[in-house]
């Protein structure tokens, strides 16, 4: 694996990016070789008889005699891919399968893309539900909100097993690890930060409840309306307990209300930002402009004025992207055998990915490249001491 | 890939048998390699956005740019694992696996195990039509019969892609390779056998209709209560046509009354059949005993009186297996691009496997190992030769 930038997309052609994609980028494997007369009795008849036996008397044997606690499903029903909304299920599963591709690329984690079509929170649990003895967790990925946290909500509900929402809780983790780099190298403590964040889908109400519970001084949340607050009667149940969790006396009005003077702009809104309001905030401010693949603000517009930009872009440097946070979240809680992602681990995830950025510190480095081989590692270790551990603990998922 | 048969399962541990599934037996793998920047690029954001977009104009791009074209779902509820009968999704899924594996290591064909926790049909019908954009064809595995012929029935109605229950017609197709190969081996033509099927289970349902289909010259089937036949009033509907298709005149009894001067027993019941019916059938008879892992009769006691004896067993010769057909006949399906599997189709695969087998004839190799790595491809171009082609050609599926 190399962590050599080479090139930049835009210089990608169509006909390369359709090359990468032909045929699909993802494929099974047999680990067990060479196959011969002997293992052939052993891993199918008659031998796997005495597995399918064992396992029969004593289910909690399946974790360490199958894959399926290793292996995570990555779900999606195909309504918010990308930026480019609801394409489908079948128009999701090539970055379904990107996302699979890069889990076993970047942290060893074995994964299958299941892409569902229905878009109906109960048939989906129900679905999951039936074939829950055939995987060790769920990835949520690019389902609509305010559907992704009803969804997200009554599969935890249901399925004794890790299950995340990717777009929300895989975002906050690197956006809260990359704050904590910003932080240190503007020597800006993270609770004396004023931090706005623009936008309120999935991924502006995962951001805003990790800062909050991260400890950042202060966190104003806007949607399209902008701030929310307790006295607006137009919001979600997800956004009623934002204003709740949020609330700044005076924070009442829109971006140009709050961005003068504040500490960082977080960006998931997918709608521009004047350069103008980028130049009033805080001296030594953090811009994080995560929409992709347009970011609200173009990163060398946003230097000018920043001390730190980020994107969510893979082209530029600091990438906030949730692989840094996903193949090594989901290897920590199957290898700890945790039934649930809970608060701390994905704080923990957050804390093992800024340790691997302040070792190598600048500017245009305050998180990990995606393609660093240690974050996977590191963030699985940290994950697994977090963990409440279950019973279910099998080989490692990362081995 | 290696065809020497080294050991006998009898030989096999437990010990070194769970430490075949230790982890469990499959993986994924990324074809693409290196990862650097710019393939990341190219296979994530951005570039993936491309792609998704070209799908969501046109679905049937979709064929070319994902994997699902190339997957098979192996799919099983845990009804009728082996001989264990029914021991659940859990249990099963070692099963699934190693059928995954070995499509991957005979075939070279991608599939997934998914177990169900569920044993209602419309459920399991609802639950992969929901998940259709996720994979290419459906392998049914471990049903229990009748139910079974239901399932399939309504799978093959629901979704528009290859699905075959495997226990049924992969054997059914072996079984059929197997006795061209016998039938040349004695020079007894096939529409002189007189065939004995004992059993009107999953296998001996589909093997009793692909031996009429082939026309064997006459094929009487049994199940616990004696002959099917028409005038039997407790048969079901799977029984009821059988009994129309093979119906002899005559044929009214049990085993010992059909069994004697018959050329060809066709055991898949699980029960026991005395040497002494063995030894009054025709001179130079054929034993196929393909209970698992106890055959109707020890093949070393059926060699005293049958000219040809095969079982289901992979430690002694002549292994009729249904990995002799299925990675071949799915890779088949899927590169013509075919949305049902057919009886032309079925046939041509017994006939690709008997072709291989016919180049190296003997009486313990009426059909070939199950590690021959001729037959997966040779049974591939058959079944592509016998489809008819369908609009959904991608990238061949054992690329």
């Amino acid at each position: 694996m190399s962590v050599v930038h080479q090139g930049r997309a835009e210089q990608l052609t169509e006909a390369e990016i359709f090359r990468a994609h032909r045929g699909g980028k993802l494929r099974t494997l047999v680990p067990a070789s060479p196959l011969d007369a002997r293992n052939l009795s052993a891993i199918s008849t008659p031998g796997v008889a005495t597995v399918s036996r064992a396992i029969a008397e004593n289910v909690e044997l399946a974790a360490e005699y199958t894959w399926a606690h290793r292996l995570v499903a990555v779900v999606s029903d195909g309504t918010a891919v990308l930026g480019l909304g609801d394409v489908g299920p079948m128009a999701a599963l090539p970055v379904m399968e990107a996302k699979a591709a890069l889990f076993k690329a970047l942290g060893g984690l074995d994964s299958i893309p299941l892409v569902l079509k229905t878009r109906d929170v109960d048939e989906i649990v129900r679905t999951l539900s039936l074939l829950r003895p055939s995987f060790g967790a769920v990835n949520l990925e690019d389902v609509a909100s305010p559907r992704c946290f009803e969804l997200e909500a009554a599969l935890i509900e249901a399925l004794d097993c890790p299950v995340m929402h990717n777009d929300q809780h895989g975002t906050a983790i690197v956006v809260l690890a990359g704050l904590r780099g910003a932080a240190a190298l503007l020597d800006k403590p993270l609770n004396t930060l004023r931090v706005v964040v623009h936008g309120a889908g999935a991924a502006g109400t995962a951001c805003a409840r990790m800062l909050v519970a991260a400890g950042a001084g202060e966190v104003t949340v806007l949607d399209s309306r902008g701030v929310i607050h307790p006295g607006r009667p137009d919001l979600t149940p997800a956004k009623a307990e934002l204003a709740r969790l949020t609330d700044r006396p005076g924070a009442r009005d829109g971006l140009s209300d709050v961005l003068p003077g504040a500490d960082v702009f977080v960006g998931v809104s997918s709608s521009a930002v004047p350069e103008e309001l980028i130049a009033s905030m805080a001296p030594r401010s953090v811009v994080f402009a995560l929409s992709n693949p347009v970011p609200e603000i173009a990163p060398e517009r946003a230097a000018r004025h920043a001390a730190v930009v980020a994107t969510g872009r893979s082209d530029v440097p600091n990438q906030i992207s949730n692989l840094l946070a996903c193949p090594g979240l989901f290897r920590g809680a199957l290898d700890a055998g945790a039934r649930k992602i809970t608060e701390p681990m994905m704080l923990a995830a957050a804390d093992a990915i800024a340790a691997v950025a302040m070792e190598d510190l600048a500017a245009d480095r305050v998180v990990p490249s995606v393609l660093d081989p240690r974050v996977a590692p590191e963030v699985a270790a940290a994950v697994i001491a977090a963990a409440e551990p279950g019973p279910l603990r099998g080989p490692r998922a990362g081995d």
